[in-house]
């Protein structure tokens, strides 16, 4: 039988408002102790006085000990409930896009806590970043076979999230087999990606919005891509008829794809690679006084944690001051962060801080967040996590 | 000679951060008195160590009593500036947009506060929002026509901003003559634009990103558009394959243009018009079971001042959800506010709550703010207030 959770007084009153997470400290653990629970369990959620609030599963190791799949008490955590919501999200972006390379499930905005599902044509990528999930991963796989028919479902279950969750990191074919080329066009550009031993899934879907916005403004531009992993960013604006893009990574592997990225889509010529740490490369740059018309910063997380933001602040404040150092006269700067805990107005001040420093002028022209592909949670501040800001930077 | 305002102690630091106002709190009096000034006046700003600043405009009964309009402290406030800016502005238009209609000058983010001129192919209509621009309106006028030629030059000096500045309402051709009709394309579409009587400056260009976005997500959809105008968002929808719109304004002489809008596109079969209250149209429309696959909400600003706060948010709040109540199981809100003082995170919050009242789920997959041809100053946040949030809303 499944157990009861039942919080403290109160407790219930973010989770009436829409919030899905329950942390530790908000258990009535007199009453329902976590430790009678193993990690992934399914519970029903109480409030104090008893009143059933929803179906969750727990991990009683984690600060977030509990994660709500459902408001109906009743509701079975089972094949059929991963089919109705994958169902739910291949509907929206089936809606969106029309070709099949997407974030087919975005954790909590896809009401699904703990699970991410990338999309490159019939290949299906999954992070399964909570006991929870990890327990359900059966069902998981079923419901994906049956909702989309896969040729192949790779485990990429090397998280962050799931080091937190106490779960070992797990990189596996776990259905069918992979081609030795994985495809997908974003913006009408053609990528090669890594799935298995890329960065996170092998692809930031969630860039691609900002990414069709900078390609509007690169035609017969000098561009710099720092941080550039694959291209995505720079292989798309050479693409978009940028005249010569430099893409710069710290990872020979990452830019070996850049090349291979390039030469796909015929811009081999206008696409030049430079294995580097970024502040080095910007360093370089600025001493053989290189200038460009167009810089992406597009860096990883500097704050992981909430006590990195000190820090990580400061990190975002150097990078985007080496960066905008390199801009000529009129020059645009695409800053980005996919730091949860960067605030979008601290990433303004970011940008702030660096024109003032040098003296010149910027104009925020474009403010971009995550992909539709990634859907925010109203109530839940932490799904929204990534910022690109386009500015306009001019000496007057 | 140019008089000097003299900053209290520390009143600098958000100045050298890069913003460009000065409160009347922030002056010492005792060394500057404000009534030495006439309204509109130049001084240099100094500092309390008597280092100076840069040049600004002054209005001695304004709680903005000074903005800053160079920070070179020798730099004229003459025509010779006005072009400068002018043709600075351009080429960042020139750059975004391949057809003359735009905002040419965003005030503060163009480094020009108080001053709004929006373009309407060789039609320029002005605003002259602080007594300074008011001071400075020929240098203004000689400016423009010498960047843009221009056939026409429309003063529409009846804003709040005026009032605020103890300025008279003008409403006034200075210039040329007007046309019968005066048009624009946006986003592919035509509209006439009622640049003497209509709204501000007669056209939202703000939107313009905003719309395309909405456009593409329109296709065979039943929409309503709340708070039309002249059938910016509903015409657009139409035009981009919307089966039918209703759009609803409770200006007779707004939705007389919505209809001449829609013929203009050939679209006038799939667009109906509705001259009411909003909230009582909205009420009528629940009354009546009609249903949507889209609502857009564009209200006026509820929120003028920090204190129309509470009662401002209370206003979004039952605005959008009387109007999710419209959208049929797996419907789309576009949600926007021009209020500066609503913060982004709590219009989140009105679709929260709004999902939440009537037990539905929402994913906010659109994150939109104010276009490019209205750039945000870093320094200055009032200059930030647009925000159109895109909320696909289902029920589970």
């Amino acid at each position: 039988m499944t157990q009861r959770l039942r919080l403290n007084k109160n407790a219930e009153r973010r989770l009436k408002a829409g919030h899905l997470w329950i942390y530790s400290n908000e258990v009535d653990t007199k009453e329902t102790p976590l430790k009678n629970f193993t990690g992934g369990e399914t519970a029903i959620i109480e409030e104090a006085n008893g009143r059933a609030l929803g179906v969750a599963y727990v991990n009683p190791h984690s600060l977030i000990c509990a994660r709500i799949m459902s408001r109906d008490p009743s509701m079975r955590l089972d094949r059929s409930l991963f089919i109705h919501r994958f169902n739910q999200a291949l509907a929206l972006r089936e809606q969106l896009f029309s070709k099949p390379f997407y974030r087919l499930v975005h954790g909590e905005g896809d009401l699904l806590p703990g699970l991410v599902v990338d999309r490159f044509g019939d290949i299906l990528v999954v992070q399964l970043n909570t006991a929870g999930m990890q327990a359900m991963s059966e069902e998981i796989v079923d419901a994906l076979e049956k909702v989309l028919k896969p040729s192949a479902i790779v485990f990429r279950n090397d998280t962050g999230g799931r080091r937190q969750e106490g779960l070992e990191a797990q990189v596996e074919v776990v259905k069918g087999e992979l081609p030795d080329e994985i495809l997908i066009e974003e913006n009408g550009v053609h990528f090669v990606v890594p799935v298995l031993n890329g960065q996170k899934t092998g692809w930031f879907f969630d860039h691609r919005a900002n990414r069709e916005w900078l390609n509007r403004h690169v035609a017969g531009k000098r561009v710099l891509d720092v941080f550039s992993y694959v291209g995505g960013w720079g292989v798309q604006a050479a693409a978009s008829g940028a005249s010569e893009v430099l893409c710069v990574d710290s990872s020979g592997p990452a830019l070996e794809q850049v090349a291979r990225n390039a030469e796909l889509n015929g811009v081999h010529e206008q696409v030049a690679i430079a294995e580097a740490d970024a502040f080095d490369a910007l360093a370089a740059l600025k001493a053989d006084g290189e200038q460009f018309d167009v810089v992406v910063l597009d860096p990883p997380a500097f704050i992981k944690k909430r006590k990195d933001i000190p820090n990580g602040e400061r990190a975002y404040a150097r990078l985007n001051r080496e960066a905008m150092r390199l801009l000529g006269r009129d020059g645009l700067l695409l800053s980005a962060s996919c730091s949860m805990h960067l605030a979008p107005e601290r990433l303004v001040d970011v940008v702030r801080g660096s024109v003032r420093h040098q003296d010149r002028h910027g104009q925020i022209i474009f403010q971009g967040h995550q992909g539709p592909d990634h859907p925010v949670h109203p109530a839940i501040a932490e799904t929204a996590y990534l910022k690109a800001l386009g500015v306009r930077v001019f000496r007057d």
